[in-house]
């Protein structure tokens, strides 16, 4: 998940600064003060849209997108029929050997729930309430990015009408428009490339991230409780690749 | 909730001045007959759109949304729970002491309503229907909002072919077509700002705060229902915990 | 409903009239070959895009909706009430007398009906057909407004272009640019004019205005079809108040 | 139906022509490649988009529109009645004479269905059909229009662009400016003006027409499994009646 | 399907070709670093916000739409109403020598699963999902397609802005603006006509495509149900035609 938005993000800023430096002059559009119009309105605009935790929140959200490796569909098929056959032949308490071997908060929990021999109801309904606080997060996550990718451009353009109402009023030498102009402009490129290289796409990969994320926990959901009914391998096997599609469903087997 | 809107619009307002007054020439950017124009025709606009009433709402709506503090859902719980346990133990006129405690009018309101020994349908019915008279004024007050968000920037626009149209017409000097280049762009740039700083993402922020509060409301029917119909503490924390996220939720007990 | 939409269009042509005259040079704004192309090729749109009845009802819909007064919600439930208890003391006939006091026409219908005799269904079918007439003729309305508030910008632009083609075409003199310049942006000034202190607002008030009306029918239909069926008049009084708002409710009794 | 689409499409190039005439050098608004480039261009992105039957069938859709008479709605519930008449008197046999006096091809088909003797059932079924493929029709037509007119906007502009860069390129002589820029603005003129005077109020237009068309085919369906099972002429008036507004109804009455 | 893609994309640049080569100074429009900025930040952006699977993906989804030929819907109906006369006079193993003569994959694979005796419902639900999963692979290339088609006009101004900026910059000799302008411009030039000549059409017509190739995969499935579970020609037939429009039904008969 995590590798694509990386190439992408560095791969466009390398292509940006190429054209910059070929072009001659790069030392112009490294212009702190048209940052601070820029990125400091839409930050403030931000500030005022949503609520101080959820602004903080977006930054955790967006490490946890790119860094996170969803787990894949067919270990998780596999893992669940191995776990079906030791409950099968040896009962739910065998399981416990296993849970240390597991890296992801959510499966952990799931099988510490199913080892205590809790009701298969009781675990659907607290994991499928988790899972639906998780999607409000990356939807509000998405929301908070996506207005981002709106109010940038739109500080940009105030930067440059500022530079330009600056510029205009001193119009005394000629030979000074071009400068006062090119400052002036800055901002509206910080606007358009964070917005279009980084805001934009980003809120377009949460929501990617978010459903291959959500998938994932209800799968995982769906194999536990069926363990939790004493379901047997072939019948998990069967429930879960329901999740994926048919070209990539394969005989998977018990292997323990 | 209102930290961070004042925060947000206090530091957009800082970061903009600090940018005109470094640039020089800030006395350009107040400019009494462009503001007229600019923020003038949108309140015409909206004048015309929206009914006296609703437009003269707005401000009492956006100063509540900013003052106005949404009871913390534990809190709420908390007291919902001690309550349950009052009215077990000394029954609903016991209550009647801890209305004078409580400064939020709706509880209040529900309170007294079950301290008169009203049937919880009775309760329910009229609680519910003030929460949606509620919601729809907010619902309103962020409409009122986003069209001045797109008002604004329009008068903006208009204000600007003035001017340009106004300095074209002269065009004698060519010295004097920066000064009233820029002036004419005044008017584009208070559109822009407050669309962009106040309008639109005050907006936003009415839209969530409106869920917060009739999710807080809701939480008082739910709690205040319970109670009528006899509910013990735990039952009653069970019921009331359903509407916040797991990870918030924590082993509430009767403290009276 | 009909004084917040007078007023606004007043004051905004006020402001835009004085940033005019204050800037100098008004004749310049009086342009009538560019009214031409603005409106003229606006109304030309209008025309294709709808049917020509349609396009000539917009004209009685708009003065209607400035004009017409909306009939009070709580005067309109203090006459049903009055009218129930006239019902049940004197029987149906002796309502006959009150319908001359109406100065609505659908009002006058539906008392009408009702001194006939005629069955209250047969009154709810008749009246409800005429409330969901109204609300399309309405919606087609605002559909057509709103057309004109998108076409007259467009065609603004389109006034400019051919002025800024003319006046390139014959670029001799450079002190000729501004003026020519000048008249060619008064297309784009009078389209975005129109379109944002006219027909966008104006669409929006229809909307509510159409809300506002067809609410006061379904009361009429409501109490007169009520009174039809021999209610009391505090049945009529409850069943009439869950239209309006919580707290604009208030004890209302027969004063007859 | 066309007589406002006629009017509308002439008038609008009158206002349009007399304005370029009255303002000068109306020969420059007459240029070959600027035609090509944005109505060729247009056409390729729309041939691109759609298939060929789909795109070719666009013209047949529009004439059709323009020229087609929709059946009056009071006309055709007098037919009706005239036919359920002579269908009680004479049988439906009788009806045959009455075809030929037709001259639309789906009322045709559903007359001769209903003097074959065909059930009421299958008749409505094999119209319904019909209906819903023409009006699959017309909504193809309408997207294939309003994509039209987004893609003349977009073509007028890059020839703005192609010319722009030709005429920078060689900025050699400052009087050469004018010209070569008014001549690329030609192309964003032919863009605005085909979209906003011609395809965009057209795309409405047939949107309003589909309607009417369908509404009146609904009709003669309704009316004609009315008759095939035997229905009263009053019966016949009352169903009928349910599709026209309630004060267009009259009092219609069997005349053969 | 696929001829008018390819007429579309060709005429389209042979027209803009022949617009710049007229012109003149062709050249200038075939710049390398502009290519690099508008299509590879493109490229970046649509990285960053899809999966590198679904990004590498979308080249075969468009080269598939246009070189596949759909089955035509009439010969398809002939097949079936063929094999049932098969399957009724022989059984279904004799259906096994027709399976050659196939070269539609799906097809193919229905045939196979029917000659295996497979049940109905089983082939239905197998078949199903595979259309579900072809839909959803054709709805993520129309998305990505269409994010192409926003963020090429987008990185073409950005582009347009750093040469703007670059040419602002070192403002000396006013004779060499336009050459730097010139080049600028080129950018938003690719970014344009990319977007609305190659990603906004094809973005459509794979929606298109997308609709008739699953409604083919639904009559194939439809059919080989029908085989499966013994209907008659005739009966399959009938149930075919349900899927295309009443005039283009005929009388279709068993041919073997």
């Amino acid at each position: 998940m995590d590798i694509a938005t990386i190439i992408g993000i560095l791969l466009g800023f390398i292509v940006i600064t190429t054209a910059i430096v070929v072009g001659g002059g790069w030392q112009i559009f490294i212009h702190i003060p048209s940052m601070g119009i820029t990125i400091g309105g839409m930050l403030c605009a931000t500030l005022i849209h949503f609520s101080l935790p959820q602004f903080l929140g977006i930054f955790s959200i967006v490490k946890k997108t790119i860094i996170t490796k969803v787990l894949s569909q067919s270990e998780l098929i596999q893992k669940m029929v191995n776990y079906a056959a030791i409950n099968r032949r040896d009962g739910a308490l065998a399981l416990e050997r296993e849970i240390p071997k597991l890296d992801d908060v959510f499966f952990i929990k799931g099988m510490q729930m199913l080892v205590d021999g809790q009701d298969p109801e009781a675990i659907r309904d607290l994991m499928s309430l988790e899972i639906e606080n998780l999607r409000d997060r990356h939807a509000n996550g998405k929301k908070i990015l996506e207005f981002m990718g709106a109010a940038a451009p739109a500080f940009g353009m105030i930067g440059t009408l500022i530079g330009l109402i600056q510029m205009l009023r001193s119009l005394d030498s000629p030979e000074s428009i071009g400068g006062g102009m090119a400052v002036a402009l800055i901002t509206t490129f910080y606007g358009a490339l964070t917005a279009n290289l980084i805001f934009i796409p980003l809120a377009g990969k949460l929501g990617l991230y978010s459903k291959a994320e959500t998938t994932a926990m209800e799968m995982i959901v769906e194999g536990v409780c069926a363990i939790a009914q004493g379901d047997n391998p072939t019948a998990i096997r069967e429930k879960m690749q329901a999740f994926i599609s048919q070209s990539r469903r394969e005989e998977v087997k018990a292997n323990i």
